[in-house]
């Protein structure tokens, strides 16, 4: 689930990649309404399907074989959707509350509101929830108290996994950020529902594609009978040229002769981790220091630190390289940090947004090079 | 609306059109989920208003000048959500009523009601609705009562107008069939919200695109923030290719040098008119005809004919060519029709998912020659 706008970063590596990237679709082809009508999933491109299982298992992030299910959808708000869809009895008395570890993406409160449908309700942060029945959206994603220190409290691990167990547990793993440039990849997760999207992993945000890996063929069916439904499927083009993108990645490791530079998570995590290092020095070389394990910013933001683990994919102790910074505001005379930030040029969202405190604040490290420098510019001149 | 399967009769004429119809698309470029920050619509791609715009214009069945909003959607099932979501008031005390005159598309009531929306509710045939507050959905496309006896008090316009016109009127005209080689073009439509595809226009289901042409911007914009929260906009790359496809469409008929199998309104119009010549000498051949004004097939079921009227588009007077026909059963012995014609290799849609009655079955004339040749035979086959 996109927690913020482009990852325009990576339009610099898709030039790089040149015509091989390119997808031709002929008038008269992919025309009809269905891809693989033996598939459970019948308008899921065949091709799409095998790139993605490609994918997660060279990758290691997920276990994805012929033996899970894939949905497609368009975009994983569709597939979040159809995650509640599925999870929600339709006969209950009551609406499914819904419910996810802030901070959380915006969008979830909205998603599950919006149709005012009684087979679920928005309920809020998980770890202020008391009930029984639930579905939790678990996010995997920084929030604003990961750091480096071992001996802090706050202190989460920034792969998440779901926090509550009450009654008859069902969760919905959004794996987005879950790709080895923003997290080690330290084991092949493997939840009833796990969402990914190329939106945050090649960059493709405008391709609305995102794919669920579902163990449960009942419900696999019912986040399938949710897309018909809702778009009677996923457009073709995007789903080939999503194969065509996946299957490059892919073939770039799978070739020793291959430039490095064809190599997306070598590029992308490169140059996060080069952009978290400038973020930290933006930090140091302010003169006021209050939190040991985090940076401050002309003393008034902090930036988190965080904890090293092995990675498996890139065989390396690497630290985490989040696809967000949270900043927090360390002075009282700040009321709204989201809005000074505003005013001084630097767009970033408020925490309150994400149902933390507002004194945090969500800066993208996924623009491209200009915009990301001048935001770092106009921090390093914060007074 | 789709009212059934693909168009596969689509695919000889792309296929004739050859590489000229190809789309290409860069694997850097369409990254971003935005096209236009400055439309209301920011997800539009701009070269496909420009077509959709000029597609109107030069085929004349709708106003669809800058002046009118273009929403795209991923397929038309979602702009139909999208403007019951828009006509809804989020803060009535009773859900909306939706309506339709039967037989209306089988997929509106259950697109109404999956999300058990506190926002609106299916309530029916249009014809028997008694209420005050709802919103009707008109769909353009032939009834079972269609005929050429203009005494028959059954008669009714394949182009449909709203029925209902209490209270404060609020309507969703969807217009998938109004394109000339279905029904004869007789003047501009200018409803308040007009939905129209691909799918039954140029045969490209598979896309999964649709547009609505909105008056109020209100509307406009909380069609918009359905589609938003959504989908989070439509795949791009299906929006670059049915701009090239639409684009094609329209210099065919630009460039007097064009060979006449490029136009794919003649094509459409040609072999549509040549199945329904078929359809009722397959009628006519039958030893058995009951009811003067339709052709019957082996004294089993009746075709109906239709009126002629004069098409602005093909400056000629024709004849009525729906996408598909109404057979209607005769013999009190046939229970089930749908099934008993499915025991005959024959597949068709019962009534009843349409609101009307089961002796009525709906024949679709949109397959490929190869399967329509052989329903036909075994249409004219039935004993």
């Amino acid at each position: 689930m996109s927690l913020s706008g482009d990852s325009t970063m990576y339009e610099a590596f898709w030039k790089s990649v040149g015509a091989e990237a390119d997808t031709l679709i002929a008038g008269w082809t992919s025309m009809s309404y269905s891809s693989d009508i033996t598939n459970l999933c019948w308008f899921l491109e065949p091709q799409l399907a095998h790139q993605i299982r490609r994918l997660h298992k060279f990758v290691g992030n997920a276990v994805a074989g012929v033996d899970r299910f894939i949905i497609v959808g368009t975009g994983s708000s569709q597939l979040i959707q159809a995650s509640l869809y599925a999870l929600s009895p339709p006969d209950a008395a009551e609406p499914m509350s819904v419910v996810s570890l802030a901070p959380y993406c915006p969008s979830y409160p909205l998603l599950t509101d919006y149709l005012q449908s009684s087979l679920h309700k928005w309920a809020g942060d998980a770890s202020k929830f008391t009930g029984y029945n639930y579905i939790e959206l678990v996010c995997t994603t920084n929030g604003p108290d990961d750091c480096d220190d071992p001996d802090d409290p706050k202190r989460e691990a920034i792969l998440r996994e779901a926090l509550l167990s009450f009654s008859d547990r069902k969760t919905v793993h959004d794996l987005a950020y879950y790709w080895p440039q923003y997290t080690p990849i330290t084991h092949r997760a493997d939840h009833d529902i796990m969402l990914f999207t190329p939106s945050k992993s090649t960059g493709h945000a405008g391709s609305r594609i995102g794919w669920a890996l579902v163990k449960d063929r009942a419900v696999a069916k019912r986040m399938m009978q949710y897309v018909e439904l809702n778009t009677m499927g996923v457009a073709k083009e995007a789903q080939l040229r999503a194969s065509k993108i996946l299957q490059l990645v892919c073939d770039a490791y799978e070739d020793p002769e291959r430039d490095i530079k064809m190599k997306l998570f070598e590029f992308a995590a490169e140059k996060l981790g080069n952009r978290w290092g400038k973020l930290k020095k933006v930090g140091s070389a302010s003169s006021i220091f209050t939190v040991p394990s985090f940076d401050q910013i002309s003393g008034l933001f902090t930036v988190p630190c965080f904890t090293m683990d092995v990675c498996y994919f890139f065989e390396d102790t690497s630290s985490h390289r989040p696809a967000f910074a949270w900043l927090e505001c360390e002075k009282d005379e700040v009321e709204d940090p989201e809005s000074y930030l505003k005013e001084k040029g630097i767009v970033v969202r408020g925490g309150s947004r994400f149902g933390i405190e507002a004194r945090y604040v969500l800066f993208s490290m996924l623009d491209d090079d200009q915009i990301f420098d001048l935001y770092l510019q106009r921090l390093a001149a914060l007074s």
